[in-house]
């Protein structure tokens, strides 16, 4: 692939063309994923990240310290908290327009958790990561390429570690070294955007001991590196992006994209190399990357806002819009949606400076942030298809509605207000559906669950920041409490 | 279709063939819905319920006094509160058994509201309706067939009665009187299991007014009855049973039926009407029938019992059955669940007798019993989605499973404990995804919502059944307030 | 005391006079408790379980066959599953009249739950417990006693059993036997209604080892046996039953008594010993007595009951009784209670013979009720304080309201609807904050936690009972996998 | 008074005696507030207002652009989003330190709200208030007084307005108006610590027709103002503040103040009149007040630490803290209290500039913040009961505890773990429900739903922020809906 820079979508669309990348979907080799119609609206998301640079530049670019120009700003490092807030800015906006996940966020979170981590390990042990990590990203702001941020390992039984497993390629590892790199071996999960991206950033996925030191490797390859192989996952609905219709598939433009990548012995050169065995820095790489990417999860209120939509438009089509109970439904869907913004932007706003100069974000609050997501999407879906009714499910297919024999009398009996196009009505069903059953329920809901890590994960990680004995303290000294 | 009595499930399949109904699917004509691959499962939870009554009598039959012999329990009328309760059990375990909706409830609480409604219709007015409905239950004993409950206008403008609508059609209504019968015309939507029926039962969706006497009508009718069509609804993920797997579908075997009913002027005679213009009897019709129903939603308890059961399979795959974490949440599904179940079971147990000597469910708590399942089984998913991690959704389709090239990749990356085959964890994290995303989630969360009425509509009859003036005297008393 | 029965709540009044317990109150020991203003709220309480025998004779009496007369419920052991139901309605209706805890179930559950294991006892060891208790119940019947049953140890550490205390006396145990009896000591915590008993049935409060066989005593005792001595629990606003007024205190009438028992080497003889050393029978005790105890945690529906009442009443009140989100709110109110009803109920519905012929509730919905009964009134306190309005807790006192002073200001400032007096406002008022901050609180919510066990000992039930290998197969079955 | 600057907490108490107020408390007139053992916890917790400024004058005092030195913050307009952000970190940290309401908020929201909104009726009507409120402001900060925002009207049958109402004092308005000034009649409920400030700011209650413009009047009074009455608002457990100990009070230093204070014809002379009759702007002014006051809910969050840190500590010393259910209990109590924590500083990190150049904070947000308010500090309460343990309310009085006769029984069988005294055990759950059922749970629970306006008053502050025109277009678009 070129270096030339990419600047609008459309310029990124073009710059994913034959690549020659190994993927597979559906038991086949696609041949070029840009035109595979079940792949191509997850394209067209990743694609508006470079649009909303161009229509609102404040809001989706930063000047880079870096190369002193403006980039996009799922390149830039951020250098201070109004920095980090903007983040969640854009990512609120970008979740309206697409209603799904527009995947750009992983890369962001990796370069911005790798800044400072890689510039703590420098310190520590004289390595040179810090620089090659910031020629690498300079190199990316040049060309606005995507960055795919591998972590996830598929991890096997999840009572043992990665040494402990039968087999030690469930956790992504160093096979060999030589003068010149390092070859890996293993498979990154649920890879979010992978195939839509040029370069990928390989991560460890946990806290690592001592004795896992070829487990703890960090480094960035191109997408069509050597050795790479990728499995397109499969989601809710997906094949109705092959029908042929814009109806049924309630969203036709855009979805999220996860895929499986397997790496055999695929090479990274030495000035790609981040992390190297440092053990010791796992944790905090682990740590750093989640505390950003959780409070990335402020997206879900973007897409959250296209449902509350959504449900409102159905309520004015079936004529119950000021009905009490609609619209206090409505509320209690915009004040679950604000909560997870709020925690989330609060996240940003307290970001503290690390020793490298970047900005990190509160770990507690975008924990709690995350921990909001995990919950509230599901009540929301809950209560939009509450206001939907019970045609979103019952509903016949466009091929129903288009078919000469069934289209009038669909036309007739499905209609609800009179001054409504039965379309309209089917049309808004069908993006309720998408949203919390269909393709985008995936990124919705269930990644709402897990990405960033599950439930569980925020909840060790609330303990372990909650300062109990403090707290403690407080209670102790109001109760008239003193000890020894 | 033959009188013959039906005794099995295959004979039941059996008894389908060949019956020429106009059902439209995906656009086209179908030739033999009991040979097409995306209706047959549904056909299969229904078989289930002869099958039951085989394997099981004591559950799913019993004796019919009109006919004096043991019936399906589902064409029984109930003549003893305990006689209700066995229903319950009887729809928990069906729910067990094939994880989704087996569609034969709606005739069973048709058959249970009308038996009384007629009784006290022909008190009043000297009709012979309850005569009539008596002749009609028996010969559907004797041939054990499924009866489809036909209540649900398409409605439109909800803002609006039958009479307000531009279109009078959008409630079905009698077109024709002649001294034989009427014609009807109109449509019902969502009918639960309707083209897996041998007869429809249609009845008014909704209270009516005294000059609203044309859609006061209740009437039996063959499913193919002249001038009747049927459009198949679309699921979740239905297309998957056409791609010829076992897998990607989670549930191979079985799954619910919705269709859009469009009668244009289908003839009932006289002697199978049972309400015809006694429009101060819709609103007794419309409630004693929804108390049932909504108490039949116990059945969602035995689709919970698979989820949960998924869920802890899923748990033991991963090697995390032991956590406390995971623990509990299994508990807290097992809680809910069972609150659903213990509602639903307290209204069966607390049935009365009506004036015709048949028995009626309380209908505060068949609306609580049915309240709680607008809320649990989404709380219940998400628990169980959470058990399942992200694998659920990002998983390759069984084609690539199966491929020579990336078989023996997915076989090995996607193995969790050592023990257990990879296909095993596939399999269960494809059931949880039909349950809580694909095709048997319409079942489990969407109509469990809507069907028997939306969660506002139950709310609307806690109020009315909440008896408020004896609790403010209860606590005017305690408080020590005496009014003039 | 003599053995004259008892027959009204007048008679059991006077039953309590003269017996020279020792209670300690606020410091001080009380002359005759049945005198002072603070106990005797409790005592009426309990009495209304003797007057309701005698209003409503179908509902709180059973025929005994012991005795062969109609005796109060309260001393019936249940032979029937609807024995064990009608209790339910019984404690509903007594929540109902008392809004509080009326403290005789302790008892009732104590004898269902003894005469089963006895019986199994005697049945393994050849002992003659069953015999034993048989005859102590006739003799309670008779005189229509009050027993207390004596279950909770105090516990120490809870790290640790009763072998591993610092003191051993943290559980109640024998120190010393004789050929006569046994003598007991250690202390009971939360003794529901223990003053106001007539006599105490003692407990082991959990399973026991091997070596913990002075541990598994079970007996009876008359409450004024030697070396019992009863410190009274303080409550919530508990003063204000001091103070002289009416209005203050909320519920003039009736609260609940919960006491802390001390036993130091008190006598058991032998024929009122029911357990002694079989420890393997602790657990089966401990948990048919919690059964039975947590499903009558139903009372709190009753309850409840008042509580909605006092709601809607103070709604109208102020005058927006017709507010749709004041209905919804009542609505959801009742909702709640009704699911702690229903599920409590579905628990006695389905009681099950024991070997002695006695009914057992079934033990899931038992603690499902119970766990529901830790939740759910918390969210109808909540909705009842929001109904209220912040008055509630900003309201002067009774004695501001009386003075010249300021008794006409308060009158004219704080009327609400002009038709309702003021002082009748500030009457419900505080009869809401007496169940939802003051005394009735306790028993409406803190005791709602942790009656019959806290939370978390529903859960470790729930988990036992879930049966999740059978829920396995289920999903199994359905997801096609076949084990080999 | 005399206006010498007050400086420390002590300072502030002494200027509170001897000022002849008309405060009435349990039906007498109070000689002296400052040394009323039950009003005195209420001044302490404001005390600690003056405290921190000296102790962390960061967090607690501003630089005041009006006299150019640093002020209590509670005197300070924020003039920027920070100043704002850090409002809400100093009602935390008092929140920690007194664990119930300080009160001093009302008046910082009042002079914030009002300083925006004088400047906007003066560049409409041409009136003189804004330089009005800036002296007074000036005066106070010199002065470092305490104000009280006297908003809340009595508000008579809340089915009409101020118009409607069978007596018009139920809401204050104007009786007279001289050249000199105006003359009020009526009362305010629910004024927090206004017994404790030096100053009242009167406000209308709600929006006001074109008709009330006497009911439209904003004017400051000290709080000895002839024709001012105070009625004490009884709080839960009151009266253990006047039994002499220090225990059973749970916290025995702090406490919130909330009474009626009736206006009897009190005057409020020109120069300090800041709304007089422009009704236009009653609105205005009451929803920028709300909104700052409903994010001054905060500091629930520094209350709720205090309830963690109390149940973290009883989880200790009965020796259970490593249980993972406890655990688990105290993330969630801390995932919810941090929600809180979130919700409010996001809406202070995203305040806007007025007209004024004062900055506001986001009023959605705000909403948002204080509706979250209304719910999760019930949660917590019920989780720390949970963690407490039925003892709590059974727990026998500290006379008890002290006395010879059953203090050492108290102390031997009350011990939990055996390394911590028995009394730090009662003391850390008299605190427990002291915040939960006691006097401050009317802080922390009835407060917290009804303060700064009760939950559907943000509800409806939600529907009219929430943009749904916005989203519905977002919806449409992604739906592929064209509108004509």
């Amino acid at each position: 692939m070129s270096e030339k820079r990419i600047v609008s979508g459309e310029d990124y669309i073009q710059s994913l063309r034959g690549r020659g990348l190994k993927v597979y979907l559906l038991g086949e080799l696609v041949v070029e994923p840009v035109d595979h119609p079940l792949i191509r609206p997850s394209i067209n998301a990743l694609a508006k990240t470079y649009d909303l640079a161009l229509e609102q530049p404040e809001l989706a670019t930063a000047l880079s310290p870096f190369i002193g120009e403006r980039v996009n700003r799922f390149l830039h490092v951020a250098m201070s908290a109004q920095e980090v807030a903007m983040q969640g800015e854009m990512q609120r906006r970008l979740g309206q327009l697409t209603g799904t996940c527009f995947q750009r966020c992983v890369g962001m979170d990796a370069f911005n958790a790798l800044y400072s981590v890689t510039y703590e390990i420098d310190e520590k042990h004289g390595t040179p990561y810090h620089a090659r990590l910031k020629a690498f990203i300079e190199r990316m702001q040049r060309a606005n390429y995507v960055i795919g941020g591998a972590m996830t390992d598929v991890k096997g039984d999840r009572s043992k570690g990665p040494a402990g497993q039968a087999d030690p390629d469930l956790f992504v590892h160093v096979t060999r070294r030589t003068s010149d790199g390092v070859y890996i071996r293993g498979a990154k999960a649920h890879q979010t955007g992978c195939i839509n991206s040029h370069w990928l950033v390989v991560m460890p996925t946990q806290r690592m001991g001592a004795e896992e030191a070829d487990y703890a490797i960090v480094g960035a390859l191109p997408v069509d590196a050597q050795g790479t192989t990728y499995i397109y996952g499969r989601q809710s609905c997906d094949t109705r992006s092959l029908e042929g219709g814009t109806l049924d598939v309630g969203n036709a433009q855009y979805s999220g994209q996860e895929a499986l990548i397997i790496f055999e012995d695929a090479f990274i050169p030495n000035e790609l190399i981040f992390m190297n065995g440092e053990t010791e820095f796992a944790a905090m790489l682990v740590e750093r990357f989640t505390s950003f990417h959780r409070r990335s999860y402020v997206c879900k209120s973007g897409v959250g806002d296209v449902l509350i939509g959504a449900a409102a438009a159905i309520a004015d089509y079936h004529g119950v819009e000021k009905a009490s109970h609609i619209r206090d439904k409505l509320v209690e869907m915009t004040h679950l949606n604000e909560t997870i913004y709020a925690t989330g932007m609060a996240s940003s706003y307290q970001s503290q400076a690390t020793k490298s100069g970047s900005y990190l974000c509160n770990d507690l609050l975008a924990n709690v942030c995350k921990h909001n997501v995990t919950r509230f999407p599901f009540e929301i879906g809950r209560l939009a298809q509450d206001l939907a009714g019970g045609l979103m499910v019952t509903m016949p297919s466009e091929a129903d509605f288009r078919s000469e024999d069934t289209g009038p009398l669909l036309d007739k009996y499905l209609k609800a207000r009179a001054d409504v196009p039965t379309e309209q009505r089917l049309r808004m069903l069908r993006l309720i559906e998408n949203m919390t059953l269909g393709r985008n329920a995936v990124g919705y809901l269930t990644e709402s669950l897990h990405g960033a890590g599950s439930p569980q994960a925020q909840r060790i990680q609330i303990y372990r920041q909650m300062n109990l004995e403090a707290k403690k303290q407080l209670a102790k000294r109001l109760a008239g409490i003193e000890e020894g």
